[in-house]
């Protein structure tokens, strides 16, 4: 299996805190040593930083952590290989274009007949991961139900939502997807999430010895949400999300998602 | 203006010789100060390094300076911006995917009136550059014309050529475009090319005080072609491309191009 790790804020922040802790789970305190990459935005725009090296031993990985890019949206995954083998075009997060914005979407789980099941005709995988297969279905789906112009944003998400429902049935598929402005989190069976806000207390991380002090490196109306396959502080209240729910966060908040 | 550097090499070879070179332009021997990009690829897959500061600033050019990523395709783009605004949607090189390969694509000179005389319908721009509004154009009409399967590669570039020769009508349009396999190079006004192999020599960049002995960095079967918007050293003899002209690249080797 693999990790996620994806943060939306109503500020540009640095994700380096979690990062950090994340990173240590690609080789040293986890399994998951079969590459690592991360998908910043800024505005419309985004950067991924993305190696096919296990995170914990990776020079890039090291950048992020020190390098402190502010984002309002962010996406990462470290990989442990179940399907496609371990190189650079099987290494998410994967970005495409649809309507004029860059979509990125990182995939924990594993799916089978995933090929016979999503047939894809617009959009063609470079790799040979089931990830990226089913990526590519969903955004034939959403070219082909809704053409040049992109919905509302509780259709666009209810429609997305439903497909993420129906390729979970080949197996396991938690999902992180964003447009920069909303990120939308499905469960299969692992994920969880948290919401910071003033008043902000300290956190410790679990797979390194750092703690920080979000007091200071906050202002009082900062709110950051971040969402993991697995809690990364063990000092804070993490949500854990039933299998089936989906949420879909903006600014940090979550704004809507699955009835509960 | 901006400038371009790309390599097409037969072996898994570093770039940041030539790079060290270039991102002196951004903001130090050169103007280029409004952001900069590198494309990598490795087999089918391909990652980016992009940021919107000056490249002579920038922290992460210097990773990329001093961590030798091997690739046998690159393309680099440092950006003085004349069309969009600096930031991160309007900094190349673009990377898009089309017949389950990613494209990648860098831009020096301008364009006027592409919006009118560049409509598109499938690849929509996510920023607001010329750049990347002929890069849409070019793969809608790539798409429309050639549907779901790539066409054979001289078919291919011909047909390419030709639509560079159209977008040129419009302005000043160097051209770097890749697949990571083939690399085109089509020539407004400004480019020129230089294939190393056995016997290597000795080469001295223009802008820093670095001179590289290729012969202790090879082997006597490698072939590498660097191409840039201006050469690079001082001490080698470089191709001028003349308008109009253009080169497929492969493996670093020269393997057609326009009728000269």
């Amino acid at each position: 299996m693999c990790e996620l790790l994806a943060m939306s804020a109503n500020v540009p922040t640095d994700i380096c805190f979690s990062f950090a802790g994340l990173m240590q789970r690609g080789g040293n305190t986890g399994p998951h040593k079969d590459g690592w990459g991360v998908t910043f935005y800024e505005g419309k725009g985004c950067r991924s930083f993305k190696d096919p090296m296990p995170s914990a031993e990776s020079k890039i990985a090291q950048l992020v952590t020190d390098y402190p890019i502010k984002s309002e949206s962010v996406i990462c995954h470290i990989r442990q290989a179940n399907s496609g083998a371990v190189c650079l075009e099987n290494t998410h997060p994967f970005v495409r274009q649809l309507w004029g914005k860059n979509w990125t979407y990182a995939h924990n789980g594993q799916l089978k007949n995933f090929i016979e099941a999503l047939p894809v005709e617009h959009h063609i995988p470079v790799g040979t991961t089931d990830s990226e297969h089913a990526f590519c279905w969903l955004l034939d789906q959403l070219y082909i139900t809704f053409g040049r112009t992109q919905p509302a944003s509780e259709v666009l998400f209810n429609f997305i939502a439903e497909h993420a429902q129906q390729i979970n049935q080949l197996g396991v598929f938690n999902l992180i997807l964003s447009d920069g402005e909303s990120l939308f989190a499905f469960c299969s069976n692992n994920l969880h999430w948290i919401t910071r806000r003033a008043p902000f207390g300290q956190a410790q991380l679990i797979d390194a010895d750092v703690v920080v002090d979000f007091k200071k490196e906050t202002s009082s109306t900062d709110i950051v949400t971040v969402i993991a396959t697995q809690p990364l502080t063990n000092n804070e209240k993490w949500h854990k999300m039933e299998a089936g729910q989906w949420h879909v966060f903006n600014k940090g908040l979550c704004v809507f998602g699955s009835p509960t």
